[in-house]
């Protein structure tokens, strides 16, 4: 295999949303950590008129992967201290928002598809989160029951909700 | 929920990769359609040296997520004819690379990390893919075995190889 590493950051990838999140969470604080943890909350994700011929047949699937920015993170840290935990963990070892590249993928339940308007639940996104891509959930493809999840083993985050700590202008980023 | 999706097109995200992937795949003529179509076949993460105090911990997940770059596929279709299947589906009922956003997400094994490289398996992307993230599999998060798979359910994928049909430059894409 041909290594070539650099001029990796020269490149750049230009990446426009193609749709908004609405939720009910206004505030990274008390929002879930993840859609398991959210008992089913809903949300409606707003795609951009023009994409819905993309939409055809997504309605036979249970769940979708959203894919999304976040637009409120904050700076960039390699070692977070997760919500999960109390011990500093290397940041691709979380799902934590203050990642190189702000990106957040999460499982969403799909409720129905009005025209542009998907209606969700088991939302952990803050409202007005913009979107970058939808994928079915393919379970053949997805889903790895067994698979074991160092750290994170046997942390389901159902009880668990964010604080700020990772919000822009909050104390612990500042 | 506010509605507020004027403005959209303007704002975008500047994403720069992290990495690079490399697989035994040059072209996407014969290369597994997921990562689970790929019988195991390895490959090798090459992250930026500097961000590798962000991989502590990741060693105790058995499987990854990669978030990376489609970065040969060829344009914009909102209807395709998926590996999978003789119908045109929505663009975000499948996994194909021609979405808006060239995302792709894919499940792979992590078998052992050595400073800025993770050898893995089970991967099914191009060789030189620009990696974006690097996430934990947690199955809490992210396993959902009896999610219904519309016009996917029952379809594993693992017989299926991909054509060129996406590929920049393709006959198909021209």
């Amino acid at each position: 295999m041909h290594k070539r590493e650099s001029g990796l950051r020269a490149r750049s990838l230009a990446i426009a949303p193609i749709g908004v999140i609405h939720t009910l969470f206004k505030h990274t604080q008390g929002t879930p950590i993840q859609g398991v943890a959210s008992n089913g909350t809903e949300g409606v994700v707003e795609l951009l008129p023009d994409l819905i011929p993309g939409l055809r047949d997504l309605e036979g699937f249970d769940r979708l992967w959203l894919i999304y920015q976040f637009d409120r993170a904050s700076d960039v840290q390699l070692v977070v201290r997760p919500y999960l935990d109390t011990t500093e963990r290397g940041v691709f070892a979380t799902r934590s928002p203050v990642r190189p590249n702000h990106i957040g993928i999460s499982v969403v339940r799909l409720l129905h598809i009005e025209q542009n308007c998907l209606y969700i639940a088991d939302v952990d996104m803050l409202d007005g989160t913009p979107l970058l891509d939808i994928k079915p959930y393919v379970p053949a493809f997805d889903s790895f029951d067994q698979s074991r999840a160092g750290w994170l083993n046997g942390k389901s985050g159902s009880e668990v909700l964010a604080d700020d700590r990772f919000e822009l202008g909050s104390a612990d980023s500042e």
